[in-house]
């Protein structure tokens, strides 16, 4: 694949697209039709400096440029980040990121590469990923979400993103769902989606439904940091009944999360993405359930819930990449 | 100014403005500049019958019409309803109104005076309103809620009020803030921000709170279908401490509503419209509070709330003629 169409684009403008999450960044190089010629991962997590995060991801990355047929070929780069700032390429106060504060991130990966930079909140990202090459292809109307290490969100109307006045709409995932909930760590808040929702949400609620319940459950044998949402679905599958009710605890908030969401925008689609959506209808179902339930009449059975087809590797970097051609 | 106004404008197009609430109908006849000319009002709810409604409109607004200038003069007609979709100039399954099911109401208007005629959710209009001529002029990303008989809102980003797929964006009244809280009699959802922040809710708030308490209190000597924000507010401003309770509730839940708002599509400014606005600081002071309270720290002290200065009469007349000028 990577080399058919490196062939068939030979002397074309490639574009980078970065994504940079809480825990590892991906990146790599794009054709315009949506072809990853080469790709990469670095770690986030280690580099509590940003400065040696940039150096690392000039290492990586120039070793691809080189085998992408040089600098000379990328029309610019896009980076997806959480926080991510369209308007000044700032990331501004990441709960999820080690680098704290406002940091210039566009203009420090433009002076160090000598590449034109735009950059945007992950989700953000995402959402021009699928409406580009995904399951959103053609939609004027869709919310993206990202079930991710966060929850993220990306939402698009009338064909656009929605930016807002700042640069720092579409954060879904810090929504509040249940008024003095669960606490979120990262930023103090009590009961936001991304609480229940990503995989550490997830993973609080098996903790908690573990020491609550006195049921047995084949959880009870998977060590605390292995207990993610791939081990309650492994669990779940095998008829586990408290796995079960994890998946039906978090579709419920999931699904009143997306009710709401659809009652605000009124979206074609909500288009799912990340580790989550893996454990198919047993959290898809409780989700499009609850949802329905709290969606008023005028919203009922119209609201396409769709996983992203595209893949996990790839979408990140996509739709960071999809930021370049948009570049004046 | 109706003189002034209409002496300047002789021969110039007019628009028809018509706002359906669910307890009045309020319509004018409005000039380029935002000027009402001519201006009624009939009963929504005395009419279960939707025929008899438009035959009383007809005969209401056909004398303000002749007083205009005659038909000739009127470019179209501009609606904003509840439930009201842009798309198909239907209303459709309005909690509030008498009328039940799919209204073809624009079809309906238009045949009945031969004049072209755009429609629109209520909430909706009022946003186009503040946008030509009021508190959100020149502004791209904003959010309008009304708080009337019911919470309406309407959502600008990037310039554009958002319809959504279907039309029906923006019904920020019905997302729900507080799982399994107070049922709306209207949608039978349990939690809504309108069943909290209406003139019902705080109706229904303020009873509540006098039941559970066993405080004294200025409200216990009003009757019970007296029982509103303004009776609240001029408890409040004497001091009764339940009366001030009322509005650091209402405030705390419409402080949450509007936080998630804001991280959702990160707006400008809020502008607020409508009976409960009266309260100024009463109400609007727990709601900022309340609102950067669950703000992520990328959005705190950052958004207006703004409370619209135009008149309350004229303004929803002007959001809907505003429609007529949009029209091709």
């Amino acid at each position: 694949m990577a080399k058919a169409a490196s062939k068939s684009n030979v002397g074309q403008a490639l574009a980078i697209g970065i994504d940079i999450g809480g825990t590892g960044t991906k990146f790599g190089i794009v054709d315009r039709d949506g072809n990853v010629l080469f790709s990469g991962e670095i770690s986030t997590k280690k580099h509590s400096d940003v400065n040696t995060f940039i150096d690392e991801l000039h290492d990586a990355l120039s070793e691809l440029i080189d085998k992408a047929g040089g600098i000379g070929r990328m029309k610019g780069m896009g980076v997806g980040a959480p926080n991510g700032n369209y308007y000044t390429g700032t990331i501004e106060y990441a709960p999820n990121l080690p680098w704290k504060g406002i940091i210039p991130l566009a203009k420090m990966i433009e002076h160090k590469f000598k590449l034109p930079v735009t950059l945007t909140n992950d989700a953000n990202a995402a959402a021009i990923g699928e409406m580009m090459y995904g399951a959103a292809k053609g939609m004027r109307d869709f919310i993206m979400i990202t079930l991710g290490t966060g929850v993220g969100s990306g939402i698009v109307a009338n064909g656009k993103l929605i930016y807002g006045h700042d640069g720092f709409a579409g954060e879904l995932g810090h929504t509040i769902v249940i008024p003095d909930g669960r606490i979120h760590k990262g930023t103090g808040k009590k009961g936001s989606l991304e609480s229940y929702a990503s995989a550490t949400g997830v993973t609080l609620t098996a903790i908690e439904m573990l020491k609550k319940s006195k049921e047995d459950s084949l959880l009870r044998k998977v060590p605390e940091d292995k207990l993610d949402s791939k081990a309650v679905y492994d669990a779940a599958i095998q008829g586990d009944r408290l796995a079960l009710d994890i998946f039906e605890f978090t579709g419920k908030i999931l699904g009143l999360a997306l009710a709401n969401a659809v009652m605000f925008s009124s979206p074609e689609a909500i288009v799912l993405f990340g580790g989550l959506t893996k454990a198919g209808d047993l959290i898809l179902k409780p989700t499009r359930e609850h949802m329905e339930e709290n969606l008023i009449q005028v919203f009922q059975n119209k609201v396409k819930i769709l996983v992203s087809h595209l893949k996990e590797a790839d979408a990140a970097i996509l739709g960071a990449s999809a930021l370049v051609w948009e570049m004046k």
